[in-house]
């Protein structure tokens, strides 16, 4: 497996080294300094389908890029700043459908979406179907940053890319063999199966994934960021709930920040992240019932397979997810876990 | 003024003709047998900006919109056929901002962007981007109804327009004189001032504008669909919030059905029409009180201009906005009323 670099590690200790460390005690005592989480993407992710060796990269990319966030903010860095490092690491491991590793397209290319969001004042920034920009996690932050819009597509976005000086690569970087691999053998499977048979029955084999981070910092500010390939085999420029505000990603300091990774139609349906922050903020219920409430009981009866991660204003993770797995993690002060299935 | 040809007009009256005429009476006698409201975008639109003459163009395209909607409700038709044929009529009129008649990008071209949504199951189809597809519209409905994905873009999107039959033009079907004036205005004025203060200080002096309609059929189905051109001068294959379903539309039978106009940027980032439904039904809020809470009372103490249309399961409508004007206009059974200004 090609192994891509990850620069984001080198550069978030240097961030940490150059940031004026903090206190880290908070006034709320029961609010933890900080609290992050992450996935690596949710599907039929079962143990007799992965190496002990594999899952062992897997074990060891999820804790890596835990590091990579709880650096920053145990430095006093922002979770805006976690989040888009962290984000940024997932990216550039070709374990995961993100950056390095995303999965193809039907004809072939990588094209990635991803979104970001600051709980401090639900500014955003999204772009879809990029082909060239290195870490798709920083063009969205760079749109939230630098454009008066929130959603960036295609050419127009990669163009923004560069306007703003952000790295862009060949296509070819983003080569994984085992995602070349998997896109032939959808092929063969649609043409076998016809087009519509193949979508309605293959859904959760090996078609999507994504990669993202949600962070409270010890300022009280949360945020949000997602980043995907999509799914492999996606045509006709579609993107899915990642880059859609609402749907794969929300922020919002008054109640949570939520990233999803799943069958991204139904995630846009549903609005799921903004859902489970809607039901928290209007219903009243808690981070982990309302995240169960979309994710386990709203989602299976609509059959849109999945999960999320959310953190509350308070400290709280939540990490519900309805297929067999979800590769994730979290990291408080003091409670660290690294899980991909069920029985984790 | 360019005249487009009113395709949708005709072919309402044909579907009407062709299907049974069934009984408009309803088993709950609360609720009217078809309801039905549109808009034309909202923004600075201000009695003395509008001569006599164009206030009364637009009063009545927007009264033949009506026409073409209650024509397909009150003859059985459904609410999905309604929303669909109204905003496709409104796509070919010159006088709003979607379709003939779109706004400009900084490069001169017209993209156009729709969504629709099917109150009964969460169905939901958008496009973002396109500049080929005469009605885009239906183009979000055929992404809906014969693609296994939600929101398709550029190119991919032109592609499997065609590959659907969908009508293409040349992009100089789109052009009107005015819209191309509004652009060189823009650029002048983006040149004099620099790229932020322009973004920053003139949102809403002609930047935005869309067309669209909810509607409630007789069998009580919702639906919610969205067109435009998006905003002039608009840059980097920007999408608003029109294709983002939870933002620009929402339609779901167990609540309402929205669709959204304004500057998009803010109805992303607060998830406006999935809002709208999230407080009427986990906060229980009626229609009216949902829709005056997001768009009177969060969108204004957050600066986002525009208004929304909205319409209820029982039938009831509203037509909030904080904008100077929004052109609207609804119809039930023995009422029926086009506005423009807050006055009206």
């Amino acid at each position: 497996m090609k192994n891509c670099i990850p620069v984001a590690l080198a550069l978030a200790l240097v961030i940490s080294a150059c940031q004026q460390k903090k206190e880290t005690t908070v006034e709320n005592n029961t609010r933890p300094a900080y609290a992050l989480a992450i996935h690596g993407g949710a599907g039929t992710i079962k143990r007799e389908n992965l190496s002990p060796e594999l899952e062992a990269e897997y074990r060891s990319a999820l804790d890596s890029a835990l590091t990579i966030g709880e650096t920053i903010l145990k430095n006093g860095g922002s979770a805006l700043d976690a989040v888009t490092q962290t984000v940024a690491w997932l990216e550039d491991s070709p374990l995961f459908n993100a950056g390095c590793g995303a999965v193809f397209t039907h004809e072939g290319r990588n094209e990635h979406d991803a979104s970001i969001m600051d709980g401090r004042n639900q500014a955003a920034g999204a772009s879809g179907g990029t082909s060239v920009v290195k870490n798709p996690i920083t063009l969205a932050r760079a749109v939230m940053e630098h454009s008066p819009h929130v959603l960036l597509t295609g050419k127009g976005a990669e163009q923004f890319a560069i306007e703003n000086g952000l790295d862009t690569v060949s296509p070819d970087y983003f080569y994984t063999e085992r995602r070349w691999n998997a896109l032939q053998k959808a092929l063969e499977e649609e043409k076998e199966k016809g087009l519509s048979e193949y979508w309605n029955n293959t859904q959760s084999t090996y078609k999507f994934g994504t990669v993202g981070c949600v962070a409270l910092d010890n300022a009280g500010n949360l945020a949000a960021g997602t980043s995907t390939g999509g799914m492999t085999n996606k045509r006709w420029n579609r993107l899915g709930d990642t880059p859609v505000i609402g749907a794969g990603t929300y922020a919002s300091n008054d109640a949570c920040a939520v990233s999803c990774t799943g069958h991204g139609e139904y995630f846009i349906r549903y609005a799921v992240a903004h859902d489970v922050w809607a039901q928290m903020v209007y219903k009243g219920l808690s981070l982990e019932a309302a995240a169960d409430a979309v994710v386990m009981k709203k989602l299976v009866e609509k059959g849109g397979e999945g999960g999320l991660i959310a953190v509350d204003k308070a400290g709280n993770i939540a990490l519900p997810f309805n297929s067999a797995g979800m590769y994730r993690g979290y990291v408080k002060p003091g409670e660290r876990k690294v899980m991909i299935y069920k029985e984790d």
